[in-house]
């Protein structure tokens, strides 16, 4: 999960508690850091929707995009399969992703890799990842650290960050002021578990395949953005891209990050891939603790103003030509907090 | 130690290996890192000095300069003494003391605090730290990561890395290329050991006092760089700033980052803080290994071009008034890739 304006976030779903994740620590310790900026700070930054990214006035049309973000615990189950590569991948896709949910454009990558003692190989594996999704999302991977820290990460385990610098201009920032009732929203599926509720899934998935399936890396939609600006502009009718939201740590209470004030009734989800099927039945979850934890097939979420469904099939079509799956999977609604799936009779909620 | 421009840093001193820390491999990635670089990117970003930080053009006259760094195993020394707030400072300053280096004036800032299990207490220290820090090196904290990733840390151990953003012209622009022989060297005093150094002199140290020392934190310069400029504009000669360098991981070494075809006589050291003899006892080391491990009382390194000595004595004045204590310590010779000492008769070698 990523950075908020002048804040960190720390939201992982209730379940996680099981998982030996303390999800009222983070969100107290969140807390007190915003608590601290508003007592450092006087002036406030440009607002950024879902505070997936900071927004910092560079030049009076060009604004910086800042974000930030680890990968879990995924990183142990690549130890397990020796298969680091991803983990590169996911690193980069965490703060692409999160970039684009601000409508900036993905500009400059940086890693932090950080371990007991360097394993060649594996950091090799995962700087190639790096590389590898840096190219995919239009960024210079331009620096880094790599730490060798004997005693605090034991032998064999590493840790990494990310840090991704993005732009965008006053014009094409998105702030979730634009997501009203009664716009479409269309979903762009996920590869999989991607990097978010690996410490409960971990926990509980046995057998080999399917925690190998864990490791699928997190898909990245960078370039799903021109073609989705590309098919508004070229529409016959009105029509305006109003947010995104990356579903990452809290699942699906995501979308609430786009603006309080609406609701989502969902009554087209997508297919929801193998591997939650697997965590469901592993551990035994209720159906509601599966959408307030994974990404259940769902990996980004556009939200799109239109005057009626037709005039989104060129779009969906494009998307899904460029080997985006995706889908119109339903209309945001006056209901605040709240979505609905009136096929599968889930309710989430905000505050839950 | 401190990103380079599309590589990766990773060069602590010889003397590591038998802390654990494997400089060699650490060579051999960073090379791996720089090869991929290559063969990435068709173009080239523009020439920072010392690979302090990357620069990138973002508009004709506004660049930015990104850096990331984190503080090593100071943070076990932290945890040792529950002083979590100091090592908030190191993870800032470590950022933005590179930044200087290149002629940036820092902007923002970001951090990634991973722990096994969130300590509020310990966070909370830590983050009043990278506050603190933030606001006397002119950087906002725009974002941050807060991870809990049970099983990859242990209990009670934790990790940070930090992301700094500065601002750079390309008029005030450092490149190194117009460090020259001649040229009059400016040593700032460090505060201690700062956070290079650590993972030996926590091995050797054992009274608990002489440990506790090294937790001091590092010391910020940004602060030192308006005072030096404003004292060469008001010169009545002609002077300029030519290169700044920051002596972080790999000792006095870090002062061959800035041009690699100078070399430096320093006949008037700066006082060298007790800790550094405490560590060399401990250890035995040899006096070159210091110079190759530690600041050894020199934090920041100031290249002054000058008419004269006496032209630099309001600039000195100014400094030590401003609290940055500080002294000429020498000048920049002819002798490439060579610093020496010659009243202790030490002579460090760039490729030792």
């Amino acid at each position: 999960m990523s950075a908020a304006s002048s804040s960190h976030s720390s939201t992982p779903p209730q379940s996680y508690e099981a998982a030996g994740v303390s999800v009222a620590t983070g969100d107290a310790f969140a807390g007190f850091i915003k608590a601290m900026a508003v007592q450092h700070y006087k002036t406030s930054l440009p607002k950024a929707s879902g505070g997936y990214a900071a927004v910092i006035p560079f030049t009076e049309t060009q604004w910086l995009a800042l974000t930030t973000d680890g990968v879990g615990t995924k990183v142990l189950v690549a130890q397990e399969f020796g298969q680091h590569h991803g983990v590169g991948i996911d690193l980069v896709g965490m703060c692409a992703n999160d970039l684009i949910c601000v409508g900036a454009t993905p500009v400059a990558f940086l890693d932090y890799y950080a371990s007991g003692n360097l394993n060649p190989d594996e950091a090799k594996a995962f700087i190639g990842g790096v590389f590898e999704a840096c190219q995919e999302t239009g960024m210079r991977l331009v620096g880094g650290e790599t730490a060798e820290m004997p005693d605090v990460y034991q032998d064999g385990h590493y840790d990494c960050a990310g840090f991704a610098v993005g732009m965008v201009t006053p014009n094409t920032l998105l702030t979730g002021d634009a997501v009203k009732p009664g716009q479409w929203v269309i979903g762009l599926a996920s590869s999989g578990i991607h990097s978010n509720g690996l410490s409960l899934a971990r926990k509980v998935l046995q057998d080999p395949e399917h925690r190998q399936a864990l490791l699928t890396p997190t898909r990245l939609y960078v370039k799903a953005m021109p073609i989705i600006r590309q098919a508004i502009e070229q529409a016959n009718v009105p029509m305006a891209l109003t947010g995104v939201a990356h579903v990452t740590g809290g699942g699906w209470r995501n979308l609430f990050r786009l603006n309080p004030t609406i609701g989502f009734e969902v009554d087209s989800p997508l297919p929801v891939p193998e591997v939650f099927d697997w965590i469901k039945s592993a551990a035994q979850l209720p159906d509601l603790e599966c959408y307030h934890t994974f990404n259940m097939g769902l990996g980004l979420v556009i939200i799109i103003e239109a005057p009626d469904k037709s005039a989104l099939t060129p779009l969906l079509e494009a998307l899904n030509q460029a080997n985006y799956p995706c889908g119109l999977i339903g209309k945001t609604t006056t209901q605040a907090g709240t979505i609905t799936l009136p096929n599968l009779d889930i309710t989430i909620q905000q505050d839950a």
